[in-house]
């Protein structure tokens, strides 16, 4: 029994090591040393080749390194085997600190502090509102997006959710599918985005859906901060809704393209906050540990966990 | 019955409007315009003038703006009646936003992204650690080092708090007086200040106690957030700290002197977030109903809520 793991960007031998240490008994190979290809009954991968996965007879589990999947849907030879995303509580308190942080950020109006204070200037906006009347709209409410917003709600925010099938959570006002999208975004100061990536969210966050968003709220405009994919985003929409003031502030931590090339205006725009697609990276022996007990699991003949619906995307 | 609004710095007018909307009946005067000063039964006072209050001769309670009440307390001829601090729920969700905000800031490495992004720069350093494997320490745990240091804990930060006396707070590491004070530092990455300025407190964030703080931590060095009162800290101590290293950041709202003068190096320095000592601003409208509330109390026989102790000084 073998497990290959295929990594384009990340180091896949940082991986390789990790699972050697933790199952000296599992044979772990690093692609492209792949060897006899019908060994391989697990891989775990970071932004696959086209066609390699099919390339391996005996594949028994696909293991994603990240909560995204979207790097390996769009293998168009895709094997019909199962896919696995990597979601654990370490991967979504980091998401929960970005989404938290950001909000606060914008909220208490850190880029107008900050440019106070290069100009050396006291100023305080006295009638700064409470938590209490910033009303933030999550969208996306798997277990990232549902952590993120009971957080946020215990910050002493008003919360809101919006999925595409509808959920229950307590404390949060949850909408739902196109009919209840006008309604979520109409009442919503800050929109936190943590849609994947699928041919429904791309393009989601343009100009359209920007205006749509609250105009009677207590910070000077609306505020998105998206942390999912950067392709849901068009960055000339974003670009003119911040020029036009239909929003005040982003915060982008993923971008059409990747990384964001010099030439983005995005850069050096004066309300923009820009990370590295960093928002939640997953910690390398927490993905190692995931996914032996996974297997450990599967072979026992008991079911996986976090499998993709390869028809939702997600 | 007559109540007299004396303030210097925040508007006096306001705070006797919002006053007389809410209790018609209610005599509300404001200094100097005082009438009779035997009509005088309350005072709600920022930064009153030395003497003005001992001039009151029925003064039955006096009211204090803020939380702090360092404003009062520096009359040496205060009178001998009870002094309310204005605590509310309010009040304390704008200082757990604070805090959060700035430990945040500080774990996720902002200023340093920030100045990536003035430089165009896609970089990111992989071994970021989660809120899980950071170590904060709040010292002061009144109402409102409790609720940030609960929040924290929310946000998945291992938490400690120290306070004068013993406390005990379940998730909370307690570490309390002199004898407690070096194991409480020593565990702590970020050292979050809410104490009161008192006689005991005075210069105490200085060169030695910053020395101190945890050398083992996952972050580049120790970082200092104060949020309570500007002569806690000695400021030429942290600017030392803060260029030899012992300190890696600091966000600071409270100064020796406010507003901070144009001459303070704290202004450009490339580690340190000012902001102006607007942490947790009272909400002006909560203030009124705080007092109204606490003077029909007052007169129907039952104790008045948050009275400081003179001694302690908080």
């Amino acid at each position: 029994m073998s497990l290959l793991v295929v990594s384009e960007g990340m180091d896949p031998d940082c991986f390789a090591k990790e699972l050697r240490q933790l199952d000296s008994e599992l044979d772990v190979r690093v692609w492209p040393d792949a060897g006899d290809r019908s060994d391989i009954r697990y891989a775990l991968v970071w932004k696959p080749e086209e066609g390699l996965l099919a390339s391996l007879p005996n594949l028994d589990v696909i293991f994603s390194m990240g909560a995204g999947v979207d790097h390996v849907l769009r293998d168009q030879q895709l094997p019909d085997v199962p896919l696995v995303r990597f979601v654990d509580p370490n991967l979504t308190m980091r998401m929960t600190e970005y989404v938290c942080l950001h909000v606060l950020f914008h909220h208490r109006r850190m880029l107008d502090y900050a440019e106070l204070q290069r100009e050396k200037k006291w100023t305080d906006w006295s009638q700064q509102p409470g938590a209490n009347e910033v009303r933030i709209g999550v969208m996306g409410l798997g277990v990232l997006g549902m952590d993120a917003a009971e957080k946020l709600r215990m910050l002493g925010y008003q919360v809101a959710g919006w999925s595409r099938s509808p959920k229950d959570i307590e404390g949060i006002d949850c909408f739902a599918g196109a009919d209840g999208l006008d309604a979520f975004l109409a009442r919503t100061d800050i929109l936190v985005c943590l849609l994947p990536h699928t041919p429904d969210t791309e393009g989601f966050l343009n100009s359209q859906l920007f205006a749509s968003l609250a105009q009677d709220g207590q910070l000077p405009g609306p505020v998105l901060i998206n942390a999912g994919r950067g392709r849901v985003q068009v960055e000339a929409d974003i670009l003119a809704a911040l020029d036009d003031g239909t929003l005040w502030a982003a915060s982008l931590d993923v971008f059409e393209e990747e990384p964001l090339p010099a030439s983005s205006p995005l850069w050096t725009h004066p309300r923009v906050v820009v990370t590295p697609h960093n928002a939640s990276i997953s910690d390398d022996r927490a993905v190692c540990r995931y996914v032996l007990d996974q297997i450990t699991q599967h072979e026992a003949g008991k079911p996986l966990q976090n499998v993709v619906d390869l028809k939702r995307g997600y």
